[in-house]
C-alpha cells in the first residue's frame, strides 16, 4: 500500500472526489505556501471543494497568495473526501492538524523532500524536483487541469524561493523550463518578487547590523561566528524569526566556509545555527551536541552560557580545519 | 550604414576575420564580463586570436570567469580586424579604450541597452533581451559554434546578475529557455552563485550596519533615507563601491516607495542614489538637481553640507507622495 504513485493516479483521485483538504507544513516557506494555493486555486476551478487548514499564522511576504484559500477552522473541513499533505511527508510536522488529517477518507501526500517516504494511501514524492511547486505544476499539465494568472504565481513563487532564485544546486533545468512555461499564462513575476522579497521590516534590518557588529572571524578567515541575544532582540524592535537568512549571510562572507550564529532562546539556552559552503561539515558537529541536520546545514541547542558555546563552537570549527 | 544587422550577419564578419578585439565598458558588471568571456572563448575555439581588452580592474566577484582573456596591453592587441564593443553603444563607456577601438578595420557593437543605437559598421541591439549574455547566446547558437562547460557558466553568470537572479521585469520567458538549454554544457551552475554571491568582504557588512544605523523612514513610511560618510568608510575598512546594492535594500523595506542614500564624495560633495519601487519617480527629482536616470533609478549631486541635503531630498520625497 505504501508506494510511489504516479502524477495520474493522484490526479484521478482528486478527480473523483468532492472536498479535499489540504494541509503545509508548520512554518510554512514559499513551496509549502505556493504549492499549495496552486493546487487549491485549480480544484476550486475543477468544482472542488478545497481549503487549506493552518494551525500557525502565514508569514506576512506570503499573505499576497491567500485569497480565501486558508482557514483555521476544523469545523469548516471536517469529513473531507481526501485530506493531502504538501510539502511534508508526515504528521509530525502539522501535528496540531493530524486529528483532521487522519480523519480523510483517502489521504496523499505530495513532497519532493529527500527524507520523505509514501506514508499514506496515495503518495507522490519526487527528490528530484526542486521544489513541491514543480511537481504541482507536472500534475496541473498531466491532468489538463486550468491554469489562471494567479495560478502561475504561485507556481513561481514556491520555485523561485525553493531554489534560492535558482541559485542553490537544487535547481535543475526542469525549474527554468517550468518557469519559461509560466510565461504563457501571463503572470507579473517581477511583482511576485516584489511581495517576497521588498517587504522587509527595517527592524530585520537594525537586527542585523546588531548581529554584524558581534561578527568575528576565526581559523584564518575560514570561521565565522556572530550571536544574537534577547536583549538584542529588544533593542532592534525584533523578533527572533528574523535572524532567518542570516547564517547564510555570514556564510557569504569570502574565504569563510563555516557559518555560526548562536541564538538565545526564551529559556536561556543557547541554539546553534550552522552553515558549510563548500569545504567543511557542519552536520557533525551539531551530532556531537544532540543536534541534526546536513552537511551544509545543521543545528544544535546547548545549555551554557553564551560566551562558553562561543568558545566551544570556535573550537570545534577550527580543529575541523586542522587549527 | 548605421543599421542594425542580424545575428547571421555578424556572425559571419566574426568568421571571416584572424583577430577579434572585444570591448566591455567600465565598470564591469557580470553581463559585460559573462557576454565578453563567452564570446572570446567561442571566438578561440574556432581559432581566431581573440582578446578582452580592459582599462580598469576586474571586480573581484567575476575574477573567475578571466582564464586569461583579458589584457590591458594595448599593444598586444594592435591592429586588429575587428573591434567589438559589448553591452554598451558608445566609445563614451570605454574612453581610454577608443582610440583602438577605432582602428579597427572593421566595428561591431553588440547591445541590449535601450538608449544604445547603431553607431559603427555592424551593429546588433536588441532591446528584447534580458542581457547582452543572451545575444551572445543566440549568437553562438544560430552560427552553430561549439559551447563549452565554461562558455555556458559565463553566459548563465551574464543573465543572472542583470536578471537579478531572474526576479526583475527585465526577466522574460527566454531568459528562462535560455538558462535550461545551458544544463546541456553540464555547467556547475551552483557554483557559479556561490563564486558571484558568496564572495562578500566583512567589512562591506560593516560598512551596511553603520548605514543601517542612519536609515530614517518618513512620509508615513513612504520615504526612507540613509547615508554614508568618509569617515563611516574608515571605520568600517571599506571602500565606497562597497556601498553598491544599498539603496536596493533600503528600498526593500516594506512599505518604502522611494529609498535615498547620500555619500559623501571625495571632495566634499553629496552624490545621492535614488530608487523608487512601484510608485514614485525619482528621475524627476534627479532631474531637478542636475542629476539623471531612469524612473526607478535615478541619481544626482548637490553641493551642500550632509545635513541640508537631507532634509531637501525628504522634502522632495514627501512632496511627490502629497505630504
Amino acid at each position: 500500500m505504501m508506494k510511489n504513485n504516479s502524477l495520474k493516479e493522484i490526479g484521478k483521485q482528486l478527480e473523483g472526489t468532492d472536498s479535499i483538504v489540504i494541509f503545509p507544513h508548520v512554518l510554512m516557506d514559499g513551496d509549502a505556501m505556493g504549492s499549495a494555493v496552486a493546487l487549491c486555486r485549480v480544484l476550486r476551478r475543477r468544482g472542488k471543494e478545497a481549503w487549506i487548514l493552518l494551525e500557525d499564522k502565514i508569514p506576512d511576504y506570503l499573505m499576497f497568495l491567500d485569497k480565501g484559500f486558508c482557514t483555521y477552522d476544523k469545523k469548516k473541513v471536517s469529513d473531507p473526501d481526501i485530506c493531502l499533505c504538501i510539502d511534508c511527508g508526515d504528521t509530525e510536522r502539522f501535528r496540531k492538524r493530524a486529528d483532521v488529517f487522519q480523519k480523510g477518507k483517502s489521504r496523499i501526500c505530495i513532497d519532493h523532500h529527500a527524507t520523505s517516504e509514501p506514508f499514506v494511501e496515495y503518495n507522490h514524492i519526487n527528490t528530484e524536483a526542486s521544489a513541491t511547486g514543480e511537481i504541482i505544476y507536472d500534475l496541473i499539465i498531466e491532468m489538463d487541469w486550468p491554469i489562471e494568472k494567479e495560478t502561475a504565481e504561485a507556481i513561481f513563487a514556491a520555485i523561485t524561493t525553493d531554489t534560492g532564485n535558482f541559485q542553490y544546486s537544487n535547481t535543475t533545468r526542469r525549474s527554468h523550463e517550468i518557469a519559461a512555461d509560466l510565461y504563457d499564462y501571463s503572470p507579473d513575476l517581477a511583482k511576485i518578487s516584489v511581495e517576497i522579497y521588498q517587504n522587509e521590516e527595517l527592524s530585520k534590518f537594525r537586527l542585523e547590523s546588531k548581529i554584524i557588529d558581534t561578527a568575528e572571524i576565526f581559523a584564518e578567515g575560514k570561521g565565522i561566528i556572530a550571536f544574537v541575544t534577547l536583549k538584542m532582540l529588544e533593542e532592534a524592535g525584533a523578533r527572533m524569526e528574523e535572524t532567518e537568512g542570516m547564517v547564510a549571510k555570514l556564510r557569504s562572507v569570502k574565504g569563510v566556509q563555516i557559518a555560526m550564529l548562536i541564538k538565545e532562546n526564551d529559556i536561556g539556552e543557547m541554539k546553534v545555527a550552522m552553515r558549510a559552503k563548500e569545504k567543511g561539515n557542519v552536520a557533525k558537529i551539531a551530532g556531537k551536541y544532540d543536534g541534526g541536520g546536513h552537511i551544509k546545514a545543521a543545528g544544535c541547542t546547548i545549555n551554557d552560557s553564551m560566551e562558553n558555546v562561543r568558545e566551544l563552537m570556535i573550537k570545534e570549527v577550527s580543529k575541523q580545519f586542522g587549527y
